[in-house]
């Protein structure tokens, strides 16, 4: 079960990055050295990280500012592959588990049907430069360049809408100047890697750990928004067949979204044996596209016309022309009035899929694998190049697939509410682990590559453009409702006197400083809306990334630091963050979290280690599970010496009574 | 604020009638006379009938069953009548509270528009004997009459789905033979009057003891699969439009549906402030009907022709005729064969009106005027009479509008679930008491007979059929969840491992009980919802009846008596069934009651009356209550000698020891 390699790398806590961190502040020079031999190289056991790290935490305020603002050329994407490195056999092996197999059918569908619609967006805008095959091959292209090689595997990436718009302003603006489309794209997508690697060898993701909730939230927002527009624009697209046709699509999406949203609600219920129940939560969405693909043939509905998903031929270019530009075709200023929109899409980019990773791996997920941004970045701006190169749109992070893509990993028990009163009644649900490993993303990736054979093409050209809509519905809705903004929305229209103490923004003294909050939130959400409305569509990733200057120098002057420290929060968790040299000074973690799918969360970071060890251990959906988990090292004390085991008991006392993150 | 009458009538024990029984089962001779003389009826004080009433009990088990098996005639409606009067004064009076301009809304349109609905049904199948006007004089009429006279004024009457069932049926049945129509069913009218009349004098209504939430469950469950079944009856038949019509039609009932039912949702909140989420709560089925009316005629919808609800000529009959029969213009012999049809028709009544009673009076409403079902099942004798004499339908007890009626009466507070425990943040809500008046039936009546002129036919005329579907779907999916029958499937259906155990269904040791239980009662159902759809649908009734007899005698056999005491309980509470001589011996209410809409019931009933006590004081919407509770009765306590007062107050403390009901 375990290789050598895993035990040299197992770690003693959850966080093992930790002691990686330690590490590498302590050795800087190593660096390269450690990197050609990562897989060999000896970690420091459990008792000694132990000491160090209450070393590095004394000097960490003075040397890392030093290590932070001096650029270390390259030391950002070396620490994460170090980081990584040691677990990516486990990255394959664990996906040895159940929770695999829906997680890939749900992202399948969740993937592919939003990229076919926004491929209907571009063949329509771009005059079908970009078609439906385009888009597929870009969504494996990223499926496969990330599930293998990437630092973050469970980031999904793909087409998203941002950049959809991004395709078609491109279009408008250059088109009518007679320069020929693919080879600008192209020439934006080269320039665009330069930058990304200029960007991921100086460290440049360092700045996310200054975004935290207050943008990803914006962001999220914007996306799930778009989502519910895309939804309206399928609709009203379909009176170009009919009125009964419309509302027939009409009828449909509203019952994809019932049935599917009712599927999520029996997901989360008590109803049905636990296997039943996860069997509803995890296939309700794939099925109900399914079924309702099917139910429009029944009966009176047969005799109306209803618009299809449009598919192309398979395999081959929409346009008539090679998968390879030829990027030289171009005139030579042609290429330098790339740059610019290059710069743009960098932008796009690094805020885009750095978001979509912070909130894959958000605070609720706890994850227990450590993150790469640097390495990401690097990866990203590869794709982008050969992407420009195959006459393709870029791949990046998507939201809200990433982030949903955790959630389906996400191994939950339900327990009841107080242990004391269990007659009440009331339960909630806990994430116990996430299925962290790089065979979902792969999988969905090659299900797409097999969609683009003749077959399946025919098959998916069966679906209704209605039961399409119905899905942008569930899915902008699920991504609402597990937003942030909407939260504190709903918080806010609570009736205050049966609101419990428990909330943390009851916290919050002045009941206006919430207002204001969620109000800047959502200014940010309509300006970002408001602009992709516009021909400036392509400028809406600056007034998004102007949020995060905007949080941490402004708000202060308004907000008091005790009302931040309940309002916003780090996306990511300082584990994760590690990547990025950690959260912003100011910010604290709180205690009991806001702003995340999981209510539950704050109680299973007081019985954090002990409910996963236990879990770990009694868990028979994961026997081979080779979690570096503090169960897992339990179990293997058995091989080491009594001392040893003894010396591993205690260490688990003593972090038992300190199990909040510090 | 306390009239004269009322400060002889007052009472000491929440459930003043026990009294009253006992008292009759004193004095029986004197029943005609105090029926004279009942607003000066001297009854005893507070202490006199503590001390009877002991005497009483031990007495009961031998003197009642002599009172109740020799026919004492026209006993019962002279005690329901002796039991119900001193209250009726407070019945107008109790009026003045905001609750009844909800209810009279709500009640309007969920008693007028599934009446319209049924008219339609009528319309086309007795060729237009039966049409809009007709069924609105039927609703005014059974308003009118029992708002005012009855004993039970909480049930609303007018014209339901089985008596729609039976009138096309007649009509089958008898216009082929040449026989007039309104003249024969005039005939049905008188005699079914006669028997209503015999079973009233002869206490019939006695029965009603043997009737449980088995038999009632089962007919609320029927009924609401009517609704369910007649909302896409309505929707198929929108095809005749044409396609887009029938699809802009569904469209426009999902929405009606969704929109109304997440007004419940958030009225069942926490959301929003007090009066705003009550708002919501109460009004959001009306405005969503006259929101989605208008709605209709926005952008595209408006070029599509939609079915609108059916009106006639204000205040005619829609045949051309008078107002009144001329019910001699028919066959001697035709005359007799109406009596077969005059006796199914009584059985429906008598099962429908008083289920109908029952259901609305269940024991998850703490009512606190007593019931009076002979009195009513007279009433309902002379309505059907003077219906048979106008030609119209004949208006009986409404399920699920009679319920929906008392629940829209209700005023509840939420509490939190556990008070050591506040912060957990579990609110239920509990019914304080419930607005027992009569005018919120006559004001829903009065509408009624306002719709029956010129100008707001025309404004009826504009709902679409659409509309009405989802108003169906709406009442048929809220008298589902709160069926009984729905919550022990929901209860089956649950995870064994995460069911709370303080359901009392988990009381039960053998699980199969209760599947075959709850098979019993959806194979009653199913029955009854066969013989529906055939020509022998006029027979229903009696396979609902039959499950009475099935409940009392056979199910013993295989259950224990624990476990019907768990799965069945009486439908009202022994207060309300005083006026049917008690609840049928073996059944005992359960201390955690199941099958109410009100899950809180239980703790509701452990506190009852010094909540009561306590808000009567309170409550600032009902100033002028006149509640003979004990709160009322301990202010009067003033006026009282010291003496009588301590009296009164040792009382108190007493009974709190005991206020569980026996």
């Amino acid at each position: 079960m375990a290789s050598t390699t895993e035990t040299y790398t197992l770690p003693s806590t959850p966080h093992p990055s930790r002691q990686t961190r330690g590490e590498s502040s302590y050795r800087p020079k190593k660096a390269w050295q450690s990197r050609l031999s990562f897989l060999r190289s000896k970690q420091p056991t459990g008792s000694e990280e132990q000491l160090s790290r209450s070393n590095t935490r004394q000097s960490t305020a003075s040397s890392r500012k030093d290590e932070w603002w001096r650029i270390h050329y390259f030391q950002g994407m070396i620490n994460d592959i170090r980081r990584r490195a040691p677990f990516y056999w486990s990255d394959w092996k664990d996906a040895w588990d159940y929770r695999v197999v829906p997680a890939t059918v749900y992202m399948y569908f969740a993937n592919i049907l939003p990229a076919l619609a926004f491929s209907l967006d571009m063949f329509a805008k771009t005059k079908m430069s970009f078609g439906v095959n385009e888009v597929l091959l870009a969504s494996v292209l990223g499926s496969v360049v990330f599930s293998i090689a990437a630092a973050q595997p469970l980031v999904i990436v793909g087409v998203t809408g941002p950049i959809t718009v991004f395709n078609y302003t491109v279009y408008d603006i250059i088109v009518p100047r007679g320069t020929n489309y693919f080879s600008f794209m192209c020439w934006i997508g080269l320039w665009s890697l330069v930058m990304h690697w200029f960007l991921a060898i100086t460290n440049a993701c360092n700045g996310l750990k200054y975004v935290t909730r207050f943008s990803c939230d914006t962001f999220g927002f914007y996306v799930a928004f778009i989502y519910l527009q895309k939804g309206i624009q399928v609709l009203t697209r379909q009176w170009s067949t009919g009125d009964a046709s419309a509302y027939l699509s009409i009828m449909i999406a509203l019952l994809v979204l019932g049935v599917a949203y009712i599927g999520g609600v029996i997901g989360n219920s008590i109803l049905f044996h636990r296997i039943i129940r996860k069997f509803i939560e995890d296939y309700a969405t794939p099925l109900t596209v399914i079924f309702f693909t099917g139910f429009v043939h029944i009966g009176k509905m047969r005799d109306i016309e209803l618009q299809k998903l449009p598919v192309s031929k398979a395999f081959f270019p929409t346009t008539d022309r090679g998968w390879f530009i030829d990027f030289w075709h171009i005139d030579v200023g042609d290429v330098f009035i790339a740059i610019p929109f290059a710069i743009l899409l960098t932008i796009l980019f690094y805020f885009d899929h750095n978001v979509s990773s912070l909130i894959a791996q958000g605070t609720e997920f706890p994850l227990r694998k450590p993150a790469g941004f640097h390495w990401d970045l690097f990866l990203l701006g590869l794709t982008t190049g050969v992407a420009g190169l195959l006459g393709i749109p870029f791949p990046n992070g998507l939201i809200p697939q990433a982030p949903f893509h955790t959630n389906a990993l996400c191994v939950t028990r339900i327990v009841s509410d107080d242990d004391e009163s269990e007659a009440k009644g009331h339960t909630r649900r806990v994430v116990d682990h996430v299925v962290e490993q790089r065979v979902s993303n792969l999988a969905q990736g090659l299900l797409t590559l097999g969609t683009m054979t003749g077959p399946l093409l025919i098959v998916l050209h069966l679906i209704p453009q209605g039961v399409l809509a119905g899905l942008f519905f569930v899915m902008g809705i699920q991504a609402l409702e597990a937003n942030g903004i909407t939260q504190k929305l709903v918080f806010l229209c609570k009736d205050k006197a049966l609101t419990p103490g428990s909330d943390p923004l009851k916290r919050i003294e002045r009941r206006q400083a919430i207002w204001y909050f969620v109000a800047l939130e959502l200014f940010g959400f309509g300006a970002t809306f408001a602009i992709t409305q516009t021909i400036a569509a392509i400028g809406f990733p600056i007034i998004i990334l102007a949020l995060v200057p905007v949080r941490t120098w402004l708000l202060p002057y308004y907000f008091t630091q005790a009302e931040l420290n309940v309002l916003d929060a780090p996306t990511a968790s300082k584990f994760t963050m590690e990547s990025v040299g950690g959260v912003h000074g100011d910010l604290e973690i709180p205690v009991v979290g806001e702003g995340g799918e999981n209510e539950g969360r704050s109680s299973l970071e007081d019985g954090d280690e002990a409910e996963r060890g236990e879990v770990g251990k009694k868990n028979d959906l994961e026997p081979s599970s080779s979690m570096p988990n503090r169960g897992a090292a339990l179990r293997r004390t058995s091989l080491l010496s009594e001392r040893e085991g003894m010396e591993l008991k205690s260490l688990r006392t003593r972090s038992r009574s300190n199990v909040r993150p510090e």
